[in-house]
């Protein structure tokens, strides 16, 4: 098997900082030696003199292809999975969908079929079990056979992917036997519709209107929840997308007690808020749920403080977005909802910029070093769903998905820089330095040269096993 | 420079697992690589099949030959870096003293000069900073440039270490200034001597006496009163050897605040509860301050709860050896308080079997991982004293501190086979799986095959920066 | 008018106690003086030497002739007021209903016909709000004219008098604008009713798995989740029958905060565990919602706190009886359930002893004294609901509803001596110090000298005002 | 014995409101009855139409011609509580001394022998006890024995009135043990007084430097401590002039779980922040300790919280005047100061305007009603101090100590039209409506008309019994 030197770098991972090259020979990590000491020789080198040399990114929250609203999430497993391999992510774990009426297991199958032979990097699935039954309990233990080892719920969307407390009841008990991990997402969706519907009543049909009616309040209220039925049934929680102070005080308090609860935020919901929902129908870009919260009541500094002590552990993006003018094939996206926000389909491209904006915010914004950046960017990410050693590290025996990232290299994001199927950036004008260069995934370079090397079908299904974050 | 070659090991960090051999290049690690793909060759091969192979432990809190009520520990730098050696330990901060009246610079000289040379492996110092005042202001700064970055306080023991609030608050002031972090002995000591006098008065003169009058709220309270001075300031702080769930408490609350505020604790509140004072004079054996807390209080439970979510940060030792029967050369040293507990030395032999007992009941007892062990005895005190990453991990460029540990042996730990200068173990006859089997300090082997190989003065003095801990 | 003068009592308010005479005139009192220096006349005289004075209690949870569980609780408005009369009660608070589909208007009328004409004592009416929709919440504003100015909701009895989220929501915004109160049935009874159907299908059908499946911490929960409503809404909230100590603490935490939360418990919670459950179908004696929660875990002791330190303002009494044999007329009740726990009508018979045994255990107990005693009894009571000055104290211009209470007098509280309709006590056999001797409604003695002299119809309708006990 | 009739008020008590003449016979209040319906006569009338009639003030906390900073307090024990019945105070509880080497029995003497003969209105005492040993101990046994059931300690002024911990522990021990209470000035002072160094050494000299070394962090911190030391000895713990929302919040937590621990504030922190320090040496008028607080930090807010939910139950004055110019008798008081802040006598003038104040930002400022601040003015500190119920309510069998209020009448607050012995009002021109018109105490009127009718030596002292106020 080919074997390939990456150089001179400094080799970053969730506790070291090390001067070395790193030898991957195949598809894996064999070898991290100090230069000039190890007499190795390979195919091919890389030079990373003055470059950081990083696991490759994982994201465990994207919806390639999700069916939302009446459309589709634009990007494909195909685009998506590309545009994430150009921003340093080597990694995703994508929802499938189990509809109310039909089987987990055929939504499993569906996914597969989706991704299979198109992605570009490696992938898993979580299921989002939308209609809890004997029958659904039964294949939440095969799917954990099949290497899906985490169960998304929704305590929002009522009629849509809604399961009422005795639902997720049964699931966490289902879990706490088989090992796996409930995701939540927690807003309470029930009281969020009586605000949608007044708020429609009294004729506000605005983007920043979605952002007034889920409460932050009812983020809170809802982690508080899931909480205590998780402590109930003993399944670990990790709680997706966490955008409110109060929903992080109540992860706090129950990590403090000792709990199995875990929390992911994502980029946007650091870097925007309501104000950015208020510009017109130009704030349909930033309507995803839970929304964007004001700046004045201070969830960002909340959520760089959680990020900092670890009371959020992982950075994902809930990438799935929807462009903004009608497409050619995907016909009418966000303007679906120019008279009426509630009709707005609820993502945000996000999957590619993950890591250049967090790098940006975090390191250079000097709220963290490296080491938690990969740390929260892969490694996490990686023990949390099941997926270490093999993702999420750079260590001899691992898969060599390795990022080599300039941190000197100053850019501007754009959407014509990026890659995702979708027609706008939220990001766009952010100035940042640091820049994904090369990319490798098991081994091959797939990005480097402002260019990509990879193709379709790249990437393979993982098999996860079940947590290995817990207390 | 000789190389040394650790074969077919299982190599822990903080991070990973790793089926790995380990390069040694004269004192340093200089490479990590599957067995089988590196073509490495060297002067000496050490076969670790079967073994973990991990950082040499760091034990931040050690008092050799400390002169205390009278008497001295009695364990020299000799003696006792000796004994953490044959332990596995291969770093430990000691505490040089500034008494009442005296320069800090004097007693630091002091204390090197008791060290150098007589090291068998490497050290750095803290410094007891007894007497606040102008000058000792002044020659903290001179300490940082020495190397010595952090400053004992004790809130505790008046009229001979104590420092009132006010001392306390300028050396914050200074600590916040200077980068360093003070390190805080927090019981409320004047209190507390309340509780003793009255004690003794009514004749209540055994060893549990010492564990019932130092109230665990008193811990509690000082712990708060620390973390408001902390935070008024600016200063890290870092709570040496709790033991009290009310003050794991405070350091709790403290966090979640996102303070600089830290702690240790130690194996002998994890291990031993009042029960272990409460044997008429045998309990003194068991004396230091802090207590042992009675085990119906849940004290031990809450302190392994707190390893777990890393509200405690650090095992040390709080070494502080002081023989139990008259010792030929050191004279009278527990049996002092035979009639008063309050003059029995106050310390616990320890330097030598924390890795073990620590492995024993925290791996064994499924209490946390063997990563999150290393975490704990080695990579986080070396980060927050500022020793990385020449110290705490196994990495290319690092020093060659390393432990060959067998998870296999089974043995007893007892007096008879440790090497403490003292003569009790307080862990006598407690079973243990698991061994330190083969130590290096910077790449020399001085502990295998039951032999010590190493020789005074193999150690060296390290000057510290300031800590890489802090949020 | 009649005048009546007290003489030689002890006036106990929630404030004051006095040696002092009390003049009635009509249906009111009048004066309160000193013996000896006030002059007065009357045509009786009721002489209280040794006795306590005190304001009739007011029990603001009842609920007589009410259907559920397929009969009716066995009390009618004239057997149930009755008993309460022989108990030192002189008003209640019961609750009309308002059933899915139906007006709550109709409601509200079809109890005033149940209890005009039949009830010994004066009585108000809260308002069951089983369906809220826009009809509903107009007729709040209307039934806020008609005197009932708080309306009660379930998370409870899902498919029964169960309100989703959005429900509640919708019906606290309404009570923020006309100034009335939510009372709530906090239990999360989705969850709980997942546990039922569980029990059910491993054959635990006993009473006490009734106390099993409903779980505290959903009391806690729901509790949350309603302070959480109740605080975006700017709605009142009083939690009835509180038995949690987890419900308990969110209260305490909502209060510190400054919201306008409230909370009464009553006295089975006080008295009575999990114990009382487990002793086979004798159990269901003891089966009403919440359960009696398991003693060793404290939650009785929390409860009492509660009470001392105003966490808890009320003690009412959640009266619902139900026969434990059949009833000639009522037939089946308690034993519809032999088979099945969940269908044991919940409720249990209270109105009668509720002011002894809270002085037994609270005031003879050491818990709290007579001020307290008739704070918690008569006159918050009167407060929290809008009923002061007219009801809830002893004072010139209130009713005249006096208790005459002999703290010496020494009984046993047993079936036989009891007058609610019901076939059993839940105190059967409990030994109290202190006994309703005599008890004034609007001046007149309705019961002296062990005999009851009023007739169904004494007892009038109250127009309530809004709360006067908000913060 | 003389008759008096109040008629036609509304009579105010703790928990009542009612329409209602009151008849008093000598000394005491003797009924209550209402209009046309008592058949009273009486040798003097008091019309009240339009007026409410209160139970006469207590202010707990006052400091008559206290030896403070080189001078006396301004106001004598004469001229002070005829200022306070004017403004219809007619109990006060003022301090005496004991100071480092001298006995505590002296310093009571010497107290009455200053308050005897001299004083308006009746008057208790405090002791503050400056020098804890065993002589001290015995003596407040013996004080209780005198009626002096509260000892007041301070963590503040080292080397004047400090105490530190291991002497207040030894107090709470005896408290515990004799049913006293332990009033406590918690700031830590120790540490205060490095900052006044540090300030004064920066020529930071001005009076608004007082208020900014004395850091409200500083409060929570000794709150804190003190409640600890309450908690392990079983002392009640009375917190006096608290001003820091740090100190509420750790009441507050305190008495959540169920502590005797309470506390008062005073007026001038309701009123005043740092701004009103900061006016140049005008500032000094407001110069007390703790100090007024910074109005963005929110201190005031929460401490109307803290009074509405009852975390705070007592409002008192902390009354200590020092002439802001020099006076001819009293000499240099507040100029003392001038050129060192911390050379200002600390206190405020303020046992004239409490009720007239309080009245106007608590009741007319909606913030509570009437009740409350008869509660809070009157029944609390009657019920806190052992003063109940002779004292702190308008019911037959108390001392007829009442006020008669004007709630319509407005007037501006001046020194002009003050009486208290200092030549300046904190509150001048302070506009509120409601005035003190008519005070009467135990029955004679002493104030009316706008004119004072009382005579030295009128007051006696009060021999307080142990706390009516405890959980």
């Amino acid at each position: 098997m080919p074997r390939t030197l990456i150089k001179n770098g400094t080799v970053i991972t969730a506790t070291e900082q090390m001067s070395a090259d790193v030898l991957i020979d195949g598809e894996h990590v064999v070898g991290i030696a100090a230069p000039g000491s190890h007499g190795w020789t390979a195919d091919s080198e890389i030079d990373a003199s003055g470059k950081y040399v990083m696991p490759g990114g994982i994201d465990v929250h994207t919806h390639m292809e999700l069916p939302f609203g009446g459309t589709n999430a634009s990007d494909s497993f195909e685009t998506g999975t590309r545009a994430a391999a150009w921003g340093g992510t080597t990694t995703i774990i994508d929802f499938a969908v189990q509809v109310k009426g039909e089987s987990a297991m055929d939504g499993y199958e569906a996914w597969r079929q989706k991704a299979d032979g198109n992605v570009a990097i490696d992938y898993g699935l979580h299921m989002i079990t939308g209609d809890i039954n004997d029958q659904t309990l039964k294949e939440m233990d095969m799917l954990v056979d099949e290497g899906v080892t985490s169960f998304k719920m929704f305590m929002a969307y009522p009629g849509v992917f809604y399961s009422d407390d005795g639902e997720i009841l049964r699931a966490m008990q289902k879990a706490a036997e088989n090992g796996s991990t409930i995701c939540m997402h927690a807003e309470n969706g029930i009281a969020i519709d009586v605000y949608v519907e007044q708020a429609l009543a009294r004729g506000e049909t605005d983007p920043v209107y979605h952002g007034i009616v889920r409460k932050s309040m009812l983020e809170g209220e809802a982690t508080h929840r899931a909480i205590v039925l998780a402590e109930l049934t003993g399944a670990p929680l990790y709680i997706v997308h966490l955008s409110a102070k109060e929903a992080l005080a109540e992860v706090t308090a129950a990590r403090d007690r000792g709990l199995n609860v875990f929390a992911e935020t994502c980029p946007q919901y650091l870097y925007f808020g309501l104000k950015e929902l208020d510009q017109g129908f130009e704030g349909a870009k930033f309507v995803c749920s839970p929304p964007m919260r004001a700046r004045e009541d201070g969830h960002q500094e909340h959520l760089w403080d959680g990020l900092k002590r670890n009371d959020l552990q992982v950075v994902s993006t809930d990438h799935c977005p929807f462009c903004f003018d009608d497409h050619p094939e995907l016909g009418r996206q966000k303007r679906l909802g120019e008279e009426d926000f509630s009709k707005i389909p609820n993502g945000m491209p996000g999957v590619e910029p993950r890591l250049e904006v967090m790098w940006e915010a975090g390191v250079n914004g000097g709220r963290f070093g490296p080491n938690r950046f990969v740390e929260l960017m892969a490694t996490t990410p990686a023990k949390m769903f099941g997926l270490y050693p093999k993702k999420g590290t750079i260590a001899p025996g691992g898969d060599a998905d390795v990022v080599v990232f300039d941190p000197t290299k100053k850019h501007t994001i754009s959407v014509d820089n990026q890659h995702m199927r979708v027609d706008y950036s939220a990001y766009e004008g952010t100035e940042v330095t640091g820049k994904v260069e090369t990319v490798l995934s098991r081994g091959r370079v797939i990005v480097d040269d402002g260019g990509y090397h990879g193709k379709p079908g790249d990437g393979a299904y993982l098999e996860r096993g079940t947590s290995q974050n817990l207390l």
